[in-house]
């Protein structure tokens, strides 16, 4: 508590979005002997659920266990678990809050306001169990639009401890804050509450003036981390207040645990960048950006004119004509984008250019413009919005012959195609060899390369990666190699890597035992 | 311009003082490209200067040939420089500015208010030379406890074209920016400017609020690159502007300019962090943060402790007792944090048992606990803060009977000496074999050694660092290197490795050939 504020730390709870909800056991021990000498209100440690789709760590289910050895850590902290109101219903607390009660003082309830009614139900049971409770509720910038469900507030101060108003966009302003702030105060008397997002660096100036409005608690986590841009730094929101009075802070035992989070900030990359800032400036959902930036894959200025086009509701999923199925080529060279494409360039333009059956398929426009010369008969598979990369490489279009290759319609980001190019630009009709449903350039060169009736993919410049991968690396490279994996499944397809690879599985043949 | 407010760009000037002011050609190009195509009206290009002391890049002294080429860039924008008020007189200005003439339209000047009568007569020779003046005046959350160098702007409206409020501390807030905007109006005609830091990430908000209050032209750079917790970034500025009215912006340039520079940021490390975080909210100066971050060698807890010591006006410099020069000892183990430290214990252990006329010398703290039981005589070498760290790996210290030993007096950071070491603590009186005058643990060793009469050094876990470095590292390892060359000079102290070093200049005795 600072100056009448309480204080809410749900790094563990928001981190998890990056970290999949398991964290290392050292962190979270140093993460709360600093909690415990904070002058911190509340812990939310993560989620409880009913069991969900897919791997979701320790910190999403808290087995009791955990909860008992939190609370053994921060025994004078109130510790706080959510619930996603989309996926709990009252006949699950017996399950899923029931145990929790030894340890746990506050839940939190993650509201879409659409479903306002039904979380209040859900609200007046869990209150039954004992617990304190706190409302999360989305969406703040959007309540003006349609305020009608804040007036379901009434008669319910006994059943909710804390309304908190959540920025989910990241997209409002000091002054925005203060008029919803003023909205909500008229319609209730709960003490309320601030969620703040980082998208456009006011997490800390909307936190400050949630308080001057008179928000009785705000949340906060180390490193600002959690989803999409992150949150208020705890640490910002401590330091400047201790600048403005007299806080006690063990600034020895903050550096080491910040340190501690920063060191998993340079592998997950938290916090705000061109994406984020677009999407809260203009209250586009979070999520899919999150996807977007998190994989890595997409260059910033395809997501920036992706949420552009969303925007300003431009069309720009548009039905291409299929690359029809056919017996065109025999073989097709597949091009990476890795250092050995370039270093064996010579051999493979050799190699494309001595037999009229073989094609050249770019899988992704790095090496584009090394093969403008070539009389090779050449593909390129384009994701998002590479078609303006593309001609950015090649100049006059006009003067090649060659196609442009999409994956199949609609596609996640859309794509906008350019006059230029319009005219010789085509997409796969369907993904047939994998279930992976991502858009990966090599996924749909190889996909081209089956509909054009090859019998062999030589892949070139498909370097693999290091061992030491950061997390987006590691994810294109598992991606890869289920590719290759799958592809090896294929009859009548046979594959090989004509330049050094990492990837496993696949047989590599020199480039230069296939040229005189 | 965006609604009647300029946009200035002073990426390559404020970012200069991460890269020393080189920058690469194609880096500047792309960003050339980017600022001829936004709604910016001044791009900031550099200093210009009289001949300094020490290494300073292209952008600093900006010759002819360079502000050419960026005009030629550039053709549809203002051109500006700075000047450094501090370093430049009237009867430079045919040196520094004449040759700009063709290229460059506003020349800032930076100053210090208490310099501002003299600054006044810099710009009165500038305009009269046919420039647009720009004031850069510091510390602008200082002047409402002494404001009367704002008396000197009156009768000066003509010779001054933008008077800028410069954030130094980056330390100020909305409702101080408002305060401090009603003072300088009161005062003055002259168009403002606002020039914000984002240490407590309220760059964004102080700019909104300079322009809400009528401020004409405010600065940005890109990523917000610039000294210390840096700048406002230009490119959140335009997206947020961009949201709430209609401005041309080419996303893909944009985003691959950003591109660009976050890939610089992930060596320099420019952006807030807590010991930024700390001096803005506590109005300290930045340029000893800078040092003390940039060279990554003390931890972040130790910067902190120190910014609150000067915040506190703590006396954390305390005269210690000095390490006489004696003959205690004929050969010194000084311990590096290397990894080869830790491989090769076992036998350093031994080596150090074996004979009493070895002592070890810990270069740090990292491998203390490893040599708790060891029987040998210890000395450990602090810097900063390490004390904490040091006890914290002891416990008990009153056990141990080793000397802690810190750098001669006055040290740069202070120093707190707990109680439960205090009279084991001492000091180096003087470092004499080398001109480095930064507090390295491996200098401060080496020191102790000679003053305790060794004639032979043995260095353990000095294993160098990797060809791709980090700038840090880089520093480090220069700095590392330095002092064993100079090492190296000293008549009869002899130096050897006992453990594998990618350090140049020094013999390896594996440490294998010196015990039994």
């Amino acid at each position: 508590m600072i100056n009448n504020t309480k204080i809410l730390d749900c790094t563990l709870r928001d981190g998890g979005y990056y970290t999949n909800w398991d964290f290392d056991n050292k962190l979270v021990l140093n993460y709360c002997k600093l909690m415990e000498s904070l002058p911190i209100d509340y812990v939310e440690i993560g989620y409880r659920s009913i069991s969900l789709k897919g791997y979701l760590g320790e910190y999403f289910y808290l087995p009791v266990y955990l909860l008992k050895r939190l609370k053994l850590l921060m025994p004078s902290k109130k510790l706080t678990i959510i619930l996603n109101e989309k996926d709990i219903r009252p006949e699950h607390l017996d399950e899923v809050l029931a145990p929790c009660k030894p340890y746990v003082t506050l839940v939190r309830i993650a509201i879409d306001p659409k479903n306002f009614e039904r979380a209040i139900a859900l609200a007046v049971a869990v209150k039954s169990m004992g617990f304190e409770v706190g409302f999360n509720v989305m969406y703040m910038s959007k309540w003006k639009e349609d305020p009608s469900f804040l007036d379901l507030l009434e008669g319910i101060d006994e059943t909710v401890d804390y309304f908190y108003m959540v920025d989910s966009f990241g997209g409002v302003n000091p002054s925005e804050v203060q008029e919803i702030i003023s909205l909500v105060k008229s319609k209730t008397n709960i003490p309320l509450g601030f969620h703040g997002h980082n998208n456009l660096e006011m997490a800390l100036i909307n936190t400050l003036t949630a308080v001057e409005q008179g928000c009785s608690i705000i949340d906060g986590t180390i490193t600002g981390m959690g989803r999409g841009a992150g949150n208020l730094r705890t640490e910002l929101f401590l330091i400047y207040s201790s600048s403005r009075g007299n806080i006690d802070i063990n600034y020895t035992e903050l550096g080491n645990v910040v340190s501690g989070f920063e060191a998993l900030k340079s592998n997950y990359n938290w916090g705000t960048n061109l994406p984020y800032m677009f999407s809260g400036a203009n209250s586009l959902p979070q999520k899919q950006v999150m996807e977007w930036v998190g994989l890595n894959r997409y260059p910033i200025s395809s997501i920036l004119n992706a949420l552009k086009n969303q925007k300003d509701d431009v069309s720009d999923n548009i039905k291409l004509p299929v690359l029809e199925k056919s017996s065109t080529f025999k073989k097709a060279v597949i091009l990476g984008g890795g250092n050995y494409a370039k270093e064996h360039e010579d051999a493979i333009k050799i190699l494309i250019e001595k037999d009229e059956n073989i094609c050249l398929i770019h899988a992704g426009t790095r090496n584009v413009s090394s093969y403008l010369d070539s009389k090779s008969k050449q593909f390129y598979t384009l994701i998002g919005f590479e078609s303006e990369k593309l001609l950015n490489q090649i100049g006059d279009f006009s003067k090649i012959k060659h196609k442009c290759i999409y994956p199949p319609y609609p596609r996640k980001m859309g794509t906008i195609i350019p006059e230029e190019i319009k005219d010789d630009s085509l997409e796969v009709e369907e993904i047939e060899f994998t279930n992976l449903t991502s858009e990966s350039p090599l996924c749909i060169a190889v996909q081209a390369a089956i509909d054009l009736g090859v019998s062999s993919i030589l892949l070139a410049g498909f370097d693999g990666y290091e061992t030491t991968l950061n997390q987006h690396q590691f994810t294109l490279s598992q991606e890869n190699q289920q590719i290759i994996d799958d592809l090896l499944e294929v009859d009548n397809v046979e594959l090989v890597s004509i330049t050094p690879t990492k990837y496993k599985n696949i047989i590599t043949k020199s480039i230069y035992s296939l040229i005189e």
